[in-house]
């Protein structure tokens, strides 16, 4: 009987991946993943059944793993940051029921650190309290729902923190969403930008709504947006919770 | 120089704590936090200095941090999850500025698998896109608030990840927050209970908002709302993402 894992890999250092990522990917007989995300953890896979894949082809991906894990064989299928959230768990999950091969094929989700923690982690703690995750790229939702999300967000006073903020084929949506919030949050509230975490080339940016430059963020970075409780302290930004001090 | 490392262990099995958590800890020689976080990581801090405290002592737990760490301390701040979402991150460097200890203490925050990260990982995949977390404590926001937020997150269709769902204190809490989001879901929306999630005594429940039994809700508990995208396929509640299959 062949088994899946689902496995979250971090934000990319291998230090930053959890041990149990860490053991099932020694363990493994195939790796399987978007080609970035495979050449992070290059020294970890060596000697194995690699098969990389570029983006859009998510579907393809999955369906291997299906194919390697009914061949029994091991299978870690990689995501970066957490595989439920934006990453393949839920896609792998749908196929396998659809093509009724559960009894054969056992699935295990890893999960990881996603991109918001690694980014919050950096900046100092601009996260602390409620928060949401909002992606920009208009692949899977309407740019039209996307942008209804973010104003539901800042209604509700959550933190945000943008996934794929910035990609070449939509450079403008990052300005659209950073227009949408400054309707409802003041100019000065702190924004950080993190790109690479973790990885080589690591860059932190504290800026704020009406200074941030969208040409220094691109689709490595999160964007990460303060609420009405958001200041910068010394070189930390950081929400307040609301401690009696 | 004293240093003060943040860290986030994850949902409670030393496996799931990233590596460098794992690394810090053993490297540490103070050790500080909630008792009920320390004892999950008991083996990993035998023959340290630990110190543990209860509930509501979190100013006093971080001060005991920078305090340990102006003798020159490596000290170790413990926190369930990630230290930078409901952590003593955000409380440690906001104290830390007003002390103006900062060129003598640095910190350094290592980020961790989050509540909801874990949870998704056990259900399925109930997240897969835009979520946001609301903690139904109300010890540091007002219930009004809470409740505002769970609106703008039901009117924004974010899947729905409750932090501190039920304690004691406030039972009634949770029903409130269900019917809040029954007034914007179909009563048939699936709903996801862990119970602690990668500890002793693990439980998985998955039923929907019109049906779930609150009493099968507690502090240790992370409660996971789909959106309009969610459905049970088998066993796993899952979030479609909207893959052309």
């Amino acid at each position: 009987m062949g088994k899946i894992y689902v496995i979250g890999i971090g934000p990319g250092d291998s230090d930053y991946m959890t041990r149990k990522a860490y053991d099932v990917l020694q363990d493994c007989e195939v790796v399987l993943g978007y080609k970035a995300y495979i050449d992070l953890i290059e020294e970890l896979v060596e000697g194995k059944e690699v098969i990389s894949r570029g983006m859009g082809q998510e579907v393809e991906r999955c369906k291997l793993s299906i194919e390697k894990a009914l061949q029994g064989k091991t299978v870690a299928l990689v995501c970066s940051g957490d595989g439920g959230l934006y990453g393949m768990a839920g896609l792998l999950l749908t196929l396998l029921t659809q093509q009724r091969k559960q009894p054969e094929v056992t699935v295990e989700v890893i999960p990881g650190v996603t991109a918001a923690m690694a980014a919050s982690s950096l900046l100092g703690a601009p996260i602390v309290e409620d928060f949401c995750t909002i992606s920009l790229s208009d692949y899977m939702n309407a740019w039209e729902k996307i942008k209804k999300r973010l104003s539901y967000a800042c209604l509700g006073d959550f933190v945000i923190a943008l996934y794929n903020p910035r990609s070449k084929a939509r450079p403008h949506y990052l300005q659209e969403a950073l227009d949408i919030v400054m309707q409802h949050r003041s100019v000065n509230t702190p924004v950080g930008i993190v790109r690479n975490a973790y990885r080589k080339d690591q860059q932190v940016i504290c800026t704020t709504l009406g200074e941030l430059v969208v040409e220094q963020v691109d689709m490595f970075s999160t964007v990460i947006i303060g609420n009405s409780r958001t200041s910068m302290i010394d070189k930390w930004m950081v929400t307040d919770r609301g401690y009696a001090l």
